[in-house]
């Protein structure tokens, strides 16, 4: 069994996390921590949780675990898995801390000198300690890892949702990508959190919808490129509009690429399901099919549909933000770290 | 007063229509049909509806009006709409069947001839008797006229969000818009009408959001392109995404458009302030501001935004698809027509 | 033109209170204030407001106006009506400060002492200065009065659904009402404030449905009792059981009473269709029906339902919380204390 | 391995109970019917589902399995039970063709005549051969059950929520239950089925909140008085209204008792925490908790609140309809017959 520890466990990436490893096999959660709810009980504030008893952060054995899961705010996070490093175990961060390999992009987004540049440095990256979780591409770099950090939830939908693209030198040449990427995004509510405030006051999200940081004024988009780049050096800039949807959970992108050169969406999807064969948890649908939340909230797959305009591509991508988008895909990571079947606790 | 009379009254378009009127200080309701309801009474339908009575459309008073609004749809408005002229009162139509000029489009998209191609054509056309109700764009067109055709309602929020680009000569010349502009469109459910299907079940929409016909599938884009052209006769073709959204009503439209050359937010806020200058329906945000339905249901108005992102810029447009996108314009093009203030009955 | 200021503008009341005066005829609206916004204008609260900026209430030029209204939490409400009064004005109070004629009954559930109970004492009470203003029950005393009560969202809804049964002294003598009266009630979110919390968090609503302070717990009760033996001297018990319903606005209360005696439906119905003859906002059903959300949400309407099981009459009563349940009553009151027609304003 | 049937899987409760098995350890599903859909797959109705075939009802090769499951309407569910049974199958009727004992009071409600009212007679009664699955109660009478009526959804919330009070024979002397019983229920949208109608369009459900059926008319209060007569010869009559929540799923009961004598909630409360203490999916809360639709949505429990007001008891009592009120009771009472763990496949 692999005890576990769970940092920020009554956020409802925590939550989540928490609800997936009480059915995973191989798993024992040894402790969560809540900073609002401490020497409260889970169950106290989601009634239908295992009913865990919330701790400090500081009063956390982190000796008696073998990895911790962060959930925790950017910084906070890296502080933590300082911690949890030097105490010898491994850290899946789900916070933004470790996704970006270069410090000085981190603090020109999130306000802050990042608190631990040594352990940046991510898949491929070709130094560094921290590997990028999206775990269909990192799954090579996973086994063994120390430090996952895992995508965001927005970048989890689009990164999938280009990868075959962008992955392909012969297209690259063949078929190049022309003008910005864009990325028309729609997500859930609990994207945003737990805690309460107007954005997510009932009031103003229901019978709403809002575009918000659109074009590129996201967190989100410095990870998107900086993967985008990871796997295509001249890959086109990206335009990346986020909208809040009236619905609980999952996120929808609905992705344009204008591809030059003649192809067909034939092509296009035979580079698709080409890629993502065998893939446990990315779904393909026929040409000209749609992706929806349907197809995805409670799991954690991600769905792809595929149509084109002339020569526009354009791609839906579906997955749950909470699941896919953050604690199934950080138990996804977990089990080829620990080198479990990859679907443990997750069908 | 200005006796009117209403086909169609019981889809969600014909009880706005007839919940305006019921406000508007110069207008008398003198019937109201349906073909499903004839015989019983509005209020049998939508508890807060005026208390009329339904009846047959054969059975249509058509000589004791001056104007018939036409909900139906297509094909059978074109043909009421000749009983209508006939007899000698205006027509202002809410159905497809006069928006495009070219009956070929039509025959194309609608799938059967034009039921009354002698009709058409449309404001600045050059030819034909229909006008196309976009108010802010025919108001000279539309005094006197004897038949409106009211622009769809994704056409209305398309089409309001570009016009300002599309309709200035200058920046045309200096400031060419490159590549396909991208209408990524989300609608809410009364769009899709009032017969049950599996598409309004609340089960399917409740908690979802699916994407349909994107790409250059749906009925709206040819609209859309005609206007498109009639403002720049070289505009870029339009790929346009509607989104079913978990809302009653409204629609936000984030529209992508490429412009070349070197230009700063501010000068195409410039452009738009400056068109829309005294609009009493269309209201432009100031720069980076966004659109959300908030700002415009249960309102005859066109809240529009706009941000950019390098080259692109990015027009978040929305209206109420009840009012602005349908029921609502068709008053405001009536007032027009009988040469009453603008706004009379929808503010 | 009567003179009007708003206190507290910016809550859900405030801002629907605002909604109507504007469309309102004979009003004009002088100055709004805000402790939250002060400085700052409506359209940055609520996008579709009137342009109206906003004051501190210190600031609020008392003098200028014929009548305010207080949209305060109870006991700030007290001392700005007791302010008002002392310049001239009227008040109208949409706050809990007014409506108890006790003030030791307000002490038990408000955790405090009334802040001006010489003002107390409400209509038929026989002394006292305020007027408890359900319109329709205080229509003789409202006209000229300084000081007006509006009711509670809940006891609207419950009293107007009674009220036939409470205040017919033939009905007491030979068909008593037996046992505890049980009003099942399920409100709107916009009833729980404006305030972000957990309670009104998205998350927390959506797909929910959860009472709160069931049986004899909420401040609405001893309102309630209070009219309700205003109007039969030994009327039974009131049972409460609110709830909290996903939607934005709306209550429906369902309400179960004992009747004693041979009775039947007809007869009932009849006392309730005679009692509400001629009253503008308030409409009975054909027995058998049930009143529903749709009846009466965006109205000033009570609208009410009659059904039989038994002994047992189940009433359905349906308002809109936020305008008969609040601002709309409250104008309905004002119209009325100034001798307008009642229903200025509010069709 | 079980082997087992299910006919009538597209509806919801089919479509619910398909995710179940799909999950239980002891099970294989051989077949699956769906007349509006036989000759697809079952995720062509349903993206997440499994993919199942789906055939005719008349092929289902009912030697091959050794339980059917019956989500057929009421009348076509009775004919396939003998079917099943002829061929040596076990049943379990989802429908409400085997609840009621009696076959008068079947034709009374339903509107014909029983069709197979040789296999009636439900547990407890003392003669016929269905068993009246309420788990909870009938578990000595399940194992090795050929037919079991599971019941209906509102029954299971209120019934559970009853079952303390009515079957226990000291109180029943001691503290009368006095007056109607009422059971005011709501329930989420699923509960009126998958066939679109203006019933279930969003529009209609929506910011809506409506009773439907209310008193004595609904098809389950015959259902529940039955039981209740089980339980105590002379319980009270039951007043029963139904509303429809504008949620997917779930059913909350706030369900009002009159006792007489004297009795403090903790003597109530010890009564259910007794009767329910070790049942895997009853949850007693805390004396003057409320049970929420958020204890019990994608879960197999229900779960009960306890609060006095007077001499009235008031339960809440919360269940998914879909699982504790269909395809998860169903699985329960398959354990049960199966002589397997009750739990499995529902934690």
């Amino acid at each position: 069994m692999i005890q576990v520890g769970i940092f920020g466990v009554t956020g409802y990436t925590g939550y989540e996390l928490v609800r997936i490893l009480a059915q995973h096999p191989d798993v024992q959660v040894q402790f969560a921590t809540s900073q609002s709810f401490a020497g409260k009980w889970l169950t106290d504030v989601y009634p239908q949780a295992p009913h865990l008893p919330l701790i400090e952060e500081a009063d956390a054995p982190l000796e008696t675990v073998d990895v911790v899961f962060l959930c925790l705010p950017h910084a906070a996070a890296a502080a933590t898995a300082v911690r949890a490093l030097n105490t010898g175990g491994k850290v899946i961060d789900l916070s933004a801390d470790f996704r970006l390999a270069d410090p000085a992009v981190y603090a020109q987004w999130y306000g802050h000198e990042h608190p631990a540049p040594e352990l940046l440095g991510t898949a491929r990256s070709g130094f560094g300690f921290a590997v990028y979780g999206l775990t269909e591409w990192a799954r090579e770099q996973l086994p063994g890892a120390d430090l996952v950090a895992v995508p965001g939830c927005y970048p989890t939908s689009v990164l999938l949702g280009l990868r075959p693209l962008l992955q392909r030198p012969l297209l690259a040449a063949k078929l190049p990508l022309t003008g910005p990427i864009i990325a028309d995004s729609k997500s859930g509510v609990s994207g945003a959190g737990r805690q309460a405030s107007d954005t997510t006051h009932f009031m103003n999200v229901a019978d709403n919808f809002a575009p918000y940081k659109i074009g590129r004024a996201h967190r989100h988009l410095p990870e998107m490129e900086q993967v985008m780049h990871w796997w295509q050096a001249d890959a086109p800039p990206l335009i990346f509009s986020p909208h809040l949807l009236p619905v609980p959970r999952g996120i929808l992108s609905t992705i344009y690429v204008t591809i030059a050169g003649d192809w067909t969406l034939g092509d296009v999807a035979a580079l698709y399901t080409d890629m993502y064969a065998g893939e446990p948890f990315v779904c393909v649908l026929p040409p000209g099919q749609v992706a929806t939340l349907a197809h995805v909230t409670n799991t954690n797959k991600c769905v792809i549909g595929l149509a084109q305009a002339g020569n526009t591509l354009i791609i839906t991508s579906a997955i749950d933000n909470l699941i896919k988008g953050a604690a199934g895909q950080a138990v996804q990571d977990m089990n080829v770290v620990f080198r479990l079947d990859e679907t443990t606790g997750l069908v």
